[in-house]
């Protein structure tokens, strides 16, 4: 490998540290200590030993519970060691499902065969450089995670996005999907939201193709021309009912350690409606198109179309059927989680966690998801090696997890945070990566009392295109050149109200923040530089497509290690909690007012007095802790407990309704978009349904939620 | 054919013509007599017997100057004769280009051939029923009315739309077209503008493409399926500079009757700039897709990403050439436009003509465009023709142009029009019709002084769906089921400022009545009942396609020839010109808070005030004068006079800025739209160019005109 030259000079890191040594980093009394630490921190992350680690990680494929995943666990493991942090690997037994056969084949009327697959990813090796990994071994053919063994026939009927809008579409339009198997595309949601809502409907099976409409030719050069998907790239994924809970599907609420007997697991017979019972499988649009192009019935909805070059009808007639085999071996495995920890020295807050991690297991190679983020991960925490060697000594102390099975539902995190709910409480916060680079744009989300604590930490770290991260993260922004495609960060990026800073978004699912924030009530952020990504879960996701089109010379896993380590760092050594509790609450204000006009357009009858009463006094609480925040006690532990328990104050024990492992009430995926964040869930979707008296109840635990943080931070000491 | 029963039941005329009872429409002292007129009217239009009209208007290709183009004069000029018309076939003699070869090929870097065409436009003729017209005699190549021969080899570069945001925006990313062949695609603008900016950016050719984006399989079933462009359907038409002016190229203002000495013509060479000296050709998607895929050069701008299945490029480079070889025999050819007169018998008004017309001539078969208008044409001059024989005779001069030449440039209207200019001084209106019918959803266009009156029209015409014409247009407004594509009459609808009730679009221009408002201040009105429309200008506008699609059972057919029977009834019989002035007034006012909002935008100092004063003078004026047409005195005639020449004091005689022969202060089709109308087009043209010396100097003229039609209407006797 050749080598890169780190783009930022000492002497930039100094010009950062000066500005640095104005005492208005909000947290902390005097900042000097810690810009010094900083600036000792800032320069040891290595662009080209990031790319070292990139290479080895994705150097063959670790699906989750294979030996080579258990490589990359003994391999991330000596690094932690190597930093000076205790290491274990953590295993886990927990329900997987690998491929046996995989066989799709659609017929026409006159059972003609029309295709027969999946056809292997592949691209031409003659051409624009080829495809060096496509024909390594250990591939496994395209699957959905969480998909049953089935072997169904059926007429088919294409159904857009899946969405429970386009469900209800079809119905409209009298085309029913019982019985059928149902055609859709990647894009708007989950895709476990897809299989939730074409079971309710009665589908018998799934098919979820990538449309080149939504990450292939129609959108930019395909791979290995250019960064979108070629014709045979698959995205894998779960089907997992993610919005319901993730995590091992027999094991809600309690850690699948490898002595969990049997008997406390979830029969399987008894997770219907809770996991997937029909058969469903990705395809690539190779694949797709043929069964497409052959259906009749109406002309689809003309927002339906994508960009295959035919008109897309609905089908569901005898024209095209399709015979869906899929042979899984769903049995428990064991999967690795690394945790490694440095203590903390401060008496009174050394049990305060400052945890930090991202998942290690891939569909396949897993170049940017997710091994962009374990390779900056990787160098953040040879920068706090390097700290700790220089007599540096946190106060709290840092937990970071190196998790397993998440591709499959979260499920390395879910078990390790189940395990340590009750530590937990007292974790100050959770820092996730997970797309940890695919391009040059930064883009974060956050609980609202850490959106601020994102921006200063960025800008303290200076950007590859001059500047700081946060500069180019604003230019970017104002110039809206960072939209880029299908990738899980993006899709947690709602845009938050009423800021006129940039927007920082809010927190969804889809990666490892999940079981931290929602179940557990952690403030969370979760960061990346993003690119146009057109390859997510697919062999294509690999040190080549890497290297060529997200970044060549690792210059922005150094930048994604700088700001992570420095979330780290700032969290661990902070004075008093930089959580912004006051524009929490304006920001949960903004969310009643827009749930409120909501409801009015659907003529309900909603009181939403109090919740927004309670909000204003979260917001003013949040004031009046903050100006506490800016001249805090001499011993600010009691004053941190409090800042800690106003966020554990927000969930709600009971859950949300039909899904009560999600337990916050502020954030959780949409039961309907699982991706996306819906804001005070249990009211917005009560609204949605509509259902007056489920949204009133909602209204009135969100009030006591607000009024329970509010007591807290009022009384806080 | 089998007979197609009238929708429309007696009991329903009665029924409408009993609400019409009520002295509620605007011009009428009492509509009891005119009631009766239209109710002896409204059954007479036969829908079998427009059927009728329609299969042998589109029996054969009829371009304009052509033989069979002279028979369907002679067939339309029998029916005006039949119904008692005064009848003419009045001659032109006017250039027209007609190809004698048209040759384009592709190559690629190696000279190894991509493409070699325009392949012929054809359909399979065993699916879907085929289509029975494509294999008749007399079809000529697709090619483009004014271009020029040419034989030009050059490389190419895809210009999205060729709008002048394109151009601009290609030079912004370092690609020059200076010396290459533009590929555009059909679309945005009236391809003449294509060409013209083209030409102007230094190109040596266009291509201009049908993507099936904009009219085929992305947007429905392709023909003969569905109603969509097939792969090899090319959409023929003129780049004529219409924007500059429209009619013979050598006698703008002057009219080419057969005796004009050459003398009288401008010499080709001294219309350099007006016309276009660059030849461009049609190509279907089927042709362009080989070209278009080869091209290199940066990824184009995603907005600019068509259909076809991959991902377009700007070129620019030597990967591809194109050779376009264009024969084209240039010459004086004889036109024939149809009029027929019923003359007036109010002595002090039989000299103001209500004119009403349609074109004859067609690119092809012309089923839709513009057959489907002359067929209900004759359906509506049946019907005057009825009334004739019960004795109606009209108060002012019914004149009936049935126009040759509209597809080369509105020739046989403007020849026409520019003949008669002192006659026309005193016309009332000019109801214009073009593509009659393509589907069931009415829409029409209007200056504001007659669009109330369109919509009191369409209140009296029952619709084949039930209740009146006006009630469907609201229904489909209100549910915006007719957005569709592609017609000449769809493009002019631009909606129009605060008005609550059904929105009759703007006129811009791509049809006949661009000489009798834009020229002359003839007020104007454009109608037509529209559906999904891909076939456009190409073979496939047949018969065929048209029984298939737009009006199986000609129920439309029949539904447009009352309105535009009434219209003309209406027009000729009222005691008071029905013009809202007010409401006129109130859209300028409109038009000219839009402007300066623009202005501000691009930072130009301009002076709005006397013009805004001048706008809400002529909305206090045309209120006042409102008052009086709603109680006018014994004899109307001065009052009618003042408010026809209200309109005329529109006019600006010096005309727009480098096109005087556009002499309307309101209206124009934009010089960078050509279709779409630019409202007070001086002073918004100037703001966009930005000009704030020239937008203030037009300003002017608007307040110095509005004042002039202020005046009239408050002089008025």
């Amino acid at each position: 490998m050749r080598a890169v030259r780190t783009l930022a000079s000492p002497l930039l890191f100094a010009a950062l540290t000066v500005s640095a040594q104005t005492p208005h980093v909000f947290g902390y009394r005097d900042f000097t200590q810690q810009a010094k630490w900083d600036a000792a921190f800032l320069p040891v992350p290595d662009a080209a030993l990031a790319g070292q680690h990139l290479k080895i990680l994705t150097a063959t494929p670790h699906w989750a519970s294979s030996q080579q995943d258990y490589a990359t666990a003994v391999y991330v493991a000596d690094k932690f060691k190597a930093a000076g942090l205790e290491t274990r690997i953590v295993p886990y037994r927990v329900l997987l499902n690998k491929p046996v056969k995989i066989s799709i084949e659609a017929f026409n009327a006159n059972g003609e065969k029309l295709m027969s697959g999946p056809s292997p990813e592949h691209v031409d090796p003659k051409k624009h450089g080829g495809d060096p990994f496509q024909d390594l071994p250990n591939i496994l053919p395209a699957f959905n995670g969480s998909s049953p063994s089935g072997d169904v026939t059926g007429e088919v009927v294409y159904a857009n996005y899946g969405s429970l809008a386009d469900f209800k579409k079809l119905a409209s339009l009298g085309i029913s999907v019982k019985d059928k198997i149902v055609l859709v595309r990647y894009g708007s949601n989950f895709r476990g939201v897809k299989v939730y809502l074409a079971q309710q409907y009665g589908a018998k099976g799934v098919l979820i193709y990538s449309d080149p409409a939504d990450d292939g030719y129609f959108r930019g050069d395909i791979y290995p021309k250019g960064p979108f998907r070629p014709e045979s790239g698959v995205q894998r994924g779960s089907v997992q009912f993610l919005p319901i809970y993730p995590g091992d599907p027999q094991t809600p609420g309690v850690a699948s350690t490898p002595d969990l007997p049997d008997s406390k697991r979830i029969p399987l017979a008894d997770l219907k409606g809770n996991e997937p019972s029909i058969p469903s499988n990705p395809l690539s649009y190779k694949d797709a198109a043929p069964i497409l192009k052959c259906l009749d019935g109406p002309v689809s909805p003309r927002d339906w179309q994508g960009a295959l070059p035919f008109t897309y009808h609905l089908g569901g007639t005898s024209r095209v059927t399709v015979h869906m085999h899929l042979e899984q071996d769903t049995a428990l495995r064991t999967i690795w989680d690394v945790i490694g920890t440095i203590e903390g020295t401060d008496a009174s807050q050394k049990d305060d966690w400052v945890v930090a991690g991202n998942h290690r297991d891939a569909w396949v190679f897993g170049a940017v998801d997710p091994s962009s983020g374990t390779a900056a991960m990787l160098e953040a925490i040879h920068g706090l090696g390097e700290l700790l060697k220089q007599g540096w000594r946190p106060k709290r102390r840092i937990v970071i997890g190196s998790w397993d099975a998440e591709e499959e539902g979260l499920i390395g995190s879910t078990e390790w945070a189940e395990q340590h709910a009750s530590d937990l409480a007292r974790a100050v916060a959770y820092f996730n990566t997970d797309v940890g680079v695919s391009g040059p744009d930064f883009k974060a989300a956050a609980v609202p009392s850490l959106k601020q604590f994102v921006r200063e930490v960025s800008m303290r770290v200076p950007s590859p295109r001059g500047g700081t991260v946060y500069q180019q993260w604003k230019t970017v922004q104002e110039t809206d050149a960072g939209n880029h495609t299908a990738s899980t960060l993006g899709a947690t990026h709602i845009s938050s109200l009423g800021e006129e800073d940039v927007r920082v978004g809010d927190l969804g699912s889809g990666s490892d923040y999940t079981p931290f924030l929602q179940h557990l009530g952690v403030p969370s952020t979760d960061i990346g530089s993003e690119g146009p990504y057109g390859v997510y879960h697919s062999v294509f996701d690999n040190y080549n497509w890497f290297t060529k089109f997200a970044d060549p010379t690792f210059v922005y896993e150094q930048q994604q290690a700088r700001i992570f380590g420095l979330e780290i760092l700032h969290m661990a050594d902070a004075d008093v909690l930089p959580y912004d509790y006051q524009l929490y609450g304006k920001e949960i204000a903004g969310y009643l007012e827009s749930a409120r006009r909501r409801a009015a357009t659907s003529h309900l009858t909603l009181d939403f007095a109090p919740a927004l009463e309670a909000a204003r006094r979260f917001e003013s609480a949040g004031a009046a802790i903050r100006d506490r925040q800016l001249s805090p006690p001499p011993n600010p532990a009691s004053l941190n407990r409090a800042l800690r328990d106003a966020e554990t104050s927000l969930l709600n024990p009971e859950g949300l309704p039909h899904r009560s492992w999600y337990k916050h009430t502020i954030y959780a995926p949409g039961e309907y978009t699982g991706y996306a964040a819906v804001v005070i869930p249990g009211v917005n979707e009560a609204i949605s349904e509509p259902d007056a008296a489920r949204a009133n109840a909602q209204l009135a635990q969100l009030t006591q939620a607000l009024n329970r943080a509010s007591a807290v931070l009022e009384a806080a000491k």
